[in-house]
């Protein structure tokens, strides 16, 4: 059993009595994680304690924490023995809803994100929604733009009900309203799963709808040396797709607006000074290297529908225009939102694991 | 396009100039390879040359060398960007018939051999005989071990031809007699690929005829440190395992000394002062290990077939009086075997491009 420091002062005694109430032999390991520990020698180090517990092929790596540590061990897990079993238990939001329910697993490499990896699927997923409590609301908003993602491109429901209670999910760490949390968390899984079933290794189409905010935001994260979170690039990333579309003409400004709306409401970042123009048509020659040879970027078209744009050629004065665009929405919009309430930041401080609205 | 100092010697002009006449970007380096330098840390080190040429993922990794080569590339191919085509050219008899022509792809970790690796078919082999006559004596022998084992669990005939002839084979680097040369390489390949083919992940049984040789020696490779190549490893491996099913009554006495004394006709080793039966010991619950809990011993019951020993237990007593059978049969041998021709030995030291007999 991997997991980070972090999940072990919040959950190793929990962890480590259940670990021993199992027959067998097993391990207890903390490893330092985070993006910037997302490497090859990170994988190594668990293939190490493996080898060192002569774990066998009947063997099972279980993960319990965010994304890196679902990212690391599903890595190891691909390589031990050639391929090995594992449990994966997702500790955050962004884990429960994207990370933690794909088969794949990847690490960055000579500051390329995600450059080196597997599709592995995992044995199991557990989900318990009670682990988001412990959550900063930083790590709330980052998995929350994960879930504004399969909205934008699938569900205009599920949008619309972020807008009525995504302040109170964030404050609450999606504790209440009970209902709400609950749905929200398991129709983006749905949507998810729905998407990733179609094609799980991504040999039989470069167009996936899972790509929406994943043009831009792998080099955000890069040029920023993972400093910007994965969650927060996402959401930069999604409002500057919006203003494209809007500047294109398919999508309409109400829409963009709207949607660059919520993103600001729910505390999520929409510009960073990092994506330059530059900067953008750096990012669209990496993922056309990676969509062999295509940008098929994810477009909406409006709020719960998308298209994939592959032959609009993305100009210097297409993405200045759309920057733009965005910078503008966001003093709009500040000037006229209420940002989240303070008693969200209170309850992060006190650690009180019942929520404070 | 990986290739070691060796092959760059010998064939690095001809590779850099068909490279020069294709079309698109490409790369040729040189890679120190070799057991010692099988692990991740040369894995990675040709993920981060693919990574500064920003491979996208219809580039190709193509593998020219021996079996380390072909490890270190299909391992690198399968992480890159999740797995992107490798091509092989196996330049060692050993890689022709044996580490060339699967799916898989591995290296060492914690000293432990082959702990971590992948099954990733490639996009194509090139086999050339031509290769093999810039090959050492021993690295013939390495491969022919591989050809041995085949026979041994498989093929009565190709045995029999070995015997004919395969002290001229090693002799001319399998270049003399050409028909046999070509023959006993292409049946090889064969056998192994039928074998191959039934179960190419390992997932559908841990009952593999080509796992003949392959109980003792990895452990075997552990101690030396891998100073004892993998080929020598395999022979002494096949030389123990035929006492055993000597002692055990499974095979004649007559046909444990037939192949015990091939293997000592040709040149390979049949014995190891490493291999204790202690070590032999440790190999088993290893392999055990390995093959999700059952020993699986292919054991021969004459040449060309074997069965799975599985029940029968593997007794200090046992190990013990077949590691002696061994040693008693290759005192026997010795005093009556012609050792390999002078000649050979010549025809190494000159590096004549043509056969010396």
């Amino acid at each position: 059993m991997i997991t980070s420091p972090t999940v072990h002062s919040l959950y190793g005694e929990a962890l480590t009595s259940l670990l021993a109430s199992q027959q067998g032999a097993h391990q207890y390991e903390v490893l330092p994680l985070g993006e910037a520990r997302k490497h090859m020698r990170t994988v190594e180090r668990v293939c190490e304690l493996a080898a060192r517990m002569k774990l066998d092929r009947r063997g099972l790596l279980v993960a319990v924490g965010g994304g890196v540590c679902s990212d690391i061990v599903t890595f190891a897990a691909s390589m031990i023995r050639r391929g090995i079993d594992h449990l994966r238990i997702p500790t955050t939001l962004i884990g429960q809803v994207d990370a933690g329910i794909g088969i794949k697993g990847a690490v960055n490499l000579q500051g390329l994100k995600s450059f080196v990896g597997c599709f592995h699927p995992p044995a199991g997923v557990l989900l318990d929604r009670a682990f988001l409590q412990s959550l900063s609301i930083h790590a709330i908003r980052e998995g929350l733009a994960e879930v504004l993602k399969m909205a934008l491109v699938r569900d205009a429901e599920l949008f619309a009900r972020l807008e009525r209670c995504g302040t109170q999910l964030v404050a609450s760490r999606f504790q209440t309203p009970t209902l709400d949390g609950e749905q929200v968390v398991d129709q983006s899984i749905r949507l998810m799963l729905a998407e990733l079933q179609q094609n799980p290794f991504e040999d039989l189409s470069s167009q996936r709808l899972v790509d929406m905010g994943h043009t831009f935001s792998p080099t955000l994260e890069e040029r920023s040396r993972f400093r910007i979170s994965h969650g927060d690039a996402v959401a930069v990333d999604m409002a500057l797709t919006c203003a494209i579309a809007a500047e294109l003409g398919l999508m309409s400004i109400h829409d963009a607006k709207r949607f660059i709306g919520l993103l600001v409401q729910l505390g999520l970042p929409v510009a960073s000074p990092l994506l330059t123009v530059d900067a953008c048509r750096d990012a669209i020659r990496s993922v056309v290297a990676h969509r062999r040879g295509h940008l098929n970027l994810v477009t909406p078209m409006r709020i719960g529908a998308a298209t994939f744009l592959d032959q609009e050629p993305m100009t210097h004065r297409l993405l200045k225009a759309a920057l733009a665009r965005v910078t503008a929405f966001e003093r709009e919009l500040h000037s006229i939102t209420v940002t989240p309430p303070k008693s969200s930041v209170r309850f992060l401080e006190t650690g009180n694991a019942t929520p404070a609205l």
